[in-house]
């Protein structure tokens, strides 16, 4: 009997570097997390990798195994080129892919983590039962990816699945992409808890400004979620405000690719029911009807661990 | 020598039918135009549909031919089912492809008139030499073709490509789909016309208003061309704004798709270089950073025949 293959994810991020042992159904069988080192340049990150990795092979004794790598920014699949990651300087283009083959003698795959995340929820997540669908990943930033037929959309450079950078008022706020108006300046992490902010000094009463009186720097998600929860209806507001934009952005989406299953994961997912519920409802209310009928929102599946298990994904995945 | 195929191409419109033979360079060598009796219901519709086309077969004397029909609305390909059009009372579902079939014992092949557009171009005209474009059409409604290697999207249900449903001020303009702020709500050729009617009251001293006076019935985006060709900055200001908005609809597209050929065709196209500049501009300061020096904005080629060539390139399109 054949040992079945497992999945070595490893989630690049700009602080921390993410490396877990990953079997065929999506469980970590072991984890860590070191510095990425990202501020001492490629070669530094490289030599973290190959270490951990390394260390993390030693102590589980896996024999039978090939590498996932989650990147930021832009990825060529081809040689595994990482190329000029956000928030690690000096990189230019490096082929992480092909060092750690040399280094590994295994199976590498590189892939940039947006799209990592909807491999992973299609492979063992939420996406397990569906075709296509859109998944949408709210963090600092606004990420996307886009599965037709199982198979993640590219474009003509890789670049497809832009989904933060799709426009809900061209007049609106100025994103750090140089548009404006993407949803990414209305509920990526910063820009959400700014506008919170700004709002929170006319809601003096509301539970969420009794839960930070004038420390601004208490704001977070997480925050925000368990006043909404706790019935805080300014806390409430935020969150449907939230939903309900996130839901005008998937709107033009959905019109465009006709795919009307759609995820959601990322920090700001944390939410609940109550975002879910706003972005369901808006896209119902908005999108051209023959659609309408057919619209699901879910959650994403893999939550805390995503970024490891949706770059072990990518072993077990066939494109 | 095996005589060379033509393409009849049907184009089903809510008041005239067009049918027309095209060779395979896509050139018209017969048309005729016939009212489609739309308010008389789907078989006297069908009626007109295969008298013209009989007259047409034996006026031109083809005998190697494929049938390709245009047809607004959602179409199933499979037994070429043209769905509740649009202007088509009492319609319900008719398989328009297996009735054609049988009573010409050729190939028919059905599509949505917009996706015809698209083909059209991709087999003779602006699209021929890419890979992957996105086709606009800018009419009453404002439509969308989407080509990635060279074949259709069609998303799950056929209905993709709805680019005119894509958001630019999800607060803005009520659109006749149910959404707000859709970009068909600003550039459709009556929303156009209506801002236009607005704004020209106080523009008296415009060009466009001399040329006019106060029969508002014949503002046409025609009209508004040549008065901006003339130099009217009011007109001009009209152009750039359409196709500053239109680029806005466009930045979410291509941040979407990662395609960045666009060729728009339509009437109000015709309002040219000024009009295609601006989609171009705005396009190019707003899209993702990558993508910018590889946009392409390009005029459609098919002009006045655009329906009856679509149709007909559906002959010979390799789906």
């Amino acid at each position: 009997m054949t040992k079945k293959k497992n999945g070595i994810g490893i989630d690049l991020g700009g602080t921390a570097l993410k490396i877990g042992i990953v079997d065929h159904d999506g469980k970590i069988l072991k984890k860590i997390s070191v510095d990425s080192n990202a501020d001492k340049g490629p070669d530094a990150v490289i030599r973290q990798i190959i270490n951990g990795t390394r260390q993390i092979l030693e102590s589980a004794k896996v024999k039978n195994y090939g590498i996932g790598i989650g990147a930021p920014g832009a990825v060529s699949l081809e040689k595994g080129v990482v190329e000029n990651p956000p928030n690690f300087p000096g990189w230019g283009r490096v082929p992480l892919g092909e060092i750690l083959k040399k280094e590994f003698k295994c199976d590498v795959f590189v892939e940039n983590d947006a799209n990592a995340a909807a491999i992973g929820e299609m492979i063992y997540g939420a996406g397990k039962n569906h075709e296509n669908f859109i998944m949408i990943t709210l963090g600092t930033g606004v990420g996307g990816g886009i599965i037709i037929n199982r198979k993640i959309y590219r474009g003509e450079t890789g670049g497809a699945g832009e989904l933060g950078h799709v426009t809900i008022d061209s007049m609106g706020r100025q994103c750090k992409c140089g548009s404006i108006g993407c949803i990414e300046a209305y509920i990526g992490n910063n820009y959400l808890i700014e506008r919170v902010k700004t709002q929170i000094v006319d809601r003096q009463d509301s539970q969420l400004y009794g839960m930070i009186k004038d420390d601004f720097n208490l704001l977070t998600p997480k925050l925000i979620h368990s006043a909404a929860e706790n019935g805080d209806d300014f806390s409430q507001s935020v969150v449907i405000d939230t939903g309900t934009k996130l839901g005008y952005a998937l709107t033009s989406i959905v019109n465009v690719l006709d795919i009307t299953a759609i995820i959601i994961g990322g920090g700001v997912a944390g939410f609940g029911k109550l975002l879910f519920d706003s972005v369901e409802s808006t896209l119902k209310d908005r999108v051209m009807k023959p659609f309408r009928s057919r619209i699901k929102v879910k959650p994403a599946k893999l939550k805390n661990d995503a970024g490891i298990k949706g770059a072990s994904a990518l072993v077990f995945y066939k494109s």
